[in-house]
C-alpha cells in the first residue's frame, strides 16, 4: 500500500502539471522535473514493441527548457489554448524511492477560431521522486496512440 | 497540507455536482451552493484578461434557481444528455475558511438522434466554503475555452 | 464517510480496470470480477424507463470470460486501441459489505489509419464487493448514452 500523504502528493503533481500547461505556464511547469529528467514521447506502436524509437526525446531538464524557449521564441505553429484530462492514476511500489506511475491522458486543443477538438490520446509512464519532500518527474514518457499527430506537437502533452 | 477528510468532501461535491446535472437532478443540484453564491461563465480571452465581461452570471442562488425554472418551463433548447468529466482538482489553502479550488471540465452532449459530442471544454475556478461541515459552492466561475457555444448554452457546464 | 483505504482501493479498481482493457490484458481484467458477478450493458432510455432490456448481459464470470475467448477467436471488429477515462467516482455507504459506486466514463478508439475519436460515454453504475480485503465488481451495469454504438461494440467499454 502507497501512503495516502505519498499518493495526494503524486495526485496534486499530475494536477499542477495539466494547470501549469493549459495555463500556458511552461517556464515554471519545469520545475516539476528533476535536472537530470527523461521526458520522451512514444508512438504505441513502438511502446508494445518495445522499440526506444521517440517522437521527441529529453535527455535532462536544459534540453526541455531549451523546447521551451524555442517555443517562445523560434517555433511556428497554430496558435490554441491545450486542456488536459488525466484519468486512472497508478502508483506503483517504488524501487530506491522512485514510484513508476501510469495514467490516460487525453488533451484537446482549441483554436483562435474557437473550435474545440481531441488533439490527443495516450498514457504516461512515468518515474517519480520525492526532491525535499516534493514529488518531482524523473521520467515522463508519453505514449501516443497515434503517431499521425507528430507534425502538430507544439506545446507539451 | 490540506487533511485528507477535506480533500475527499471537496472531491465528493465535484463528483456529486456532476452527477447531479448529468441526471437531470438540477433542483436537487442548488444544494450545493451557499445562498449567497455567485454562479459565472466567463469567455477564456476575457478571463485570461481580467476582463469581468461574463457570458452568464447569477449573484445568489435565488437566480440560479429562476434560470432552472426557466429552463423546465420557458427555454426552448436541443433535447440532449449532459456528461460531465473534472480532471485534475487542486485545493488551495483556506483564506477565512474559504478554499479556492481550481479543475478542467469536458461536457459531452448526447442528442435525441443518438450522436455524442465533445460540447464544451475549459476550467473551473470556485471557492468552496463548509456549512455544517458540508461542502458547498460560494463561488463558481465557468472559464469556458470558446465564446463559440454560448447560443447553445442550456443545462449548466 | 467511507474510509480512506476504501476510497482508495475502489479508486485504485477503477484505475486497473480501465489499464488493463487498453493494454488488451482482457484475460488479467477479469481477475476483477467476482465469479457470480454480474456485467451489464443498458441504454440510457432503458435505465431511465427501469426497463431491464440489456445490449450485453453477461450473468456470472464465466460468462464474461466466452466474451473474451470469442474476441480473440472468432469475432470479426475493426482493429483499434481503447482509452479509457472515469471521472466523479461516488462510493455510497455499503449494505451488507457491497458498494454501490457510481461513475462516468468516456471511451476513446484509435483506428488502425491512426486516427483518434469519441466512442462512447456514459456512467457506470456498480456493486463493488471485498473479497480477501481486496475491491471486486459483483456488478457493473454500463448505461450507454445512445444505443447507436451496439453494432460496433467489441472490446469492453
Amino acid at each position: 500500500m502507497i501512503a495516502t500523504e505519498t499518493r495526494q502528493a503524486i495526485s496534486d503533481l499530475y494536477a499542477n502539471y495539466a494547470y501549469y500547461i493549459d495555463a500556458d505556464r511552461l517556464e515554471e511547469w519545469l520545475d516539476f522535473f528533476t535536472p537530470d529528467c527523461v521526458y520522451k514521447i512514444i508512438p504505441r506502436e513502438n511502446a508494445a514493441a518495445g522499440l526506444p524509437l521517440s517522437v521527441m526525446l529529453c535527455e535532462n531538464r536544459n534540453m526541455l527548457r531549451d523546447r521551451v524557449v524555442s517555443l517562445r521564441e523560434a517555433n511556428i505553429y497554430n496558435l490554441h489554448v491545450d486542456r488536459h484530462f488525466i484519468s486512472g492514476l497508478r502508483i506503483e511500489a517504488p524501487e530506491n524511492g522512485v514510484y513508476p506511475v501510469q495514467a490516460n491522458y487525453a488533451v484537446y486543443q482549441t483554436t483562435a477560431e474557437g473550435v474545440s477538438m481531441l488533439f490527443s490520446v495516450g498514457a504516461y509512464d512515468d518515474k517519480v521522486t520525492f526532491v525535499n519532500g516534493v514529488p518531482r518527474f524523473k521520467e515522463k514518457i508519453v505514449v501516443i496512440d497515434t503517431a499521425a499527430i507528430i507534425n502538430l506537437l507544439a506545446t507539451p502533452l
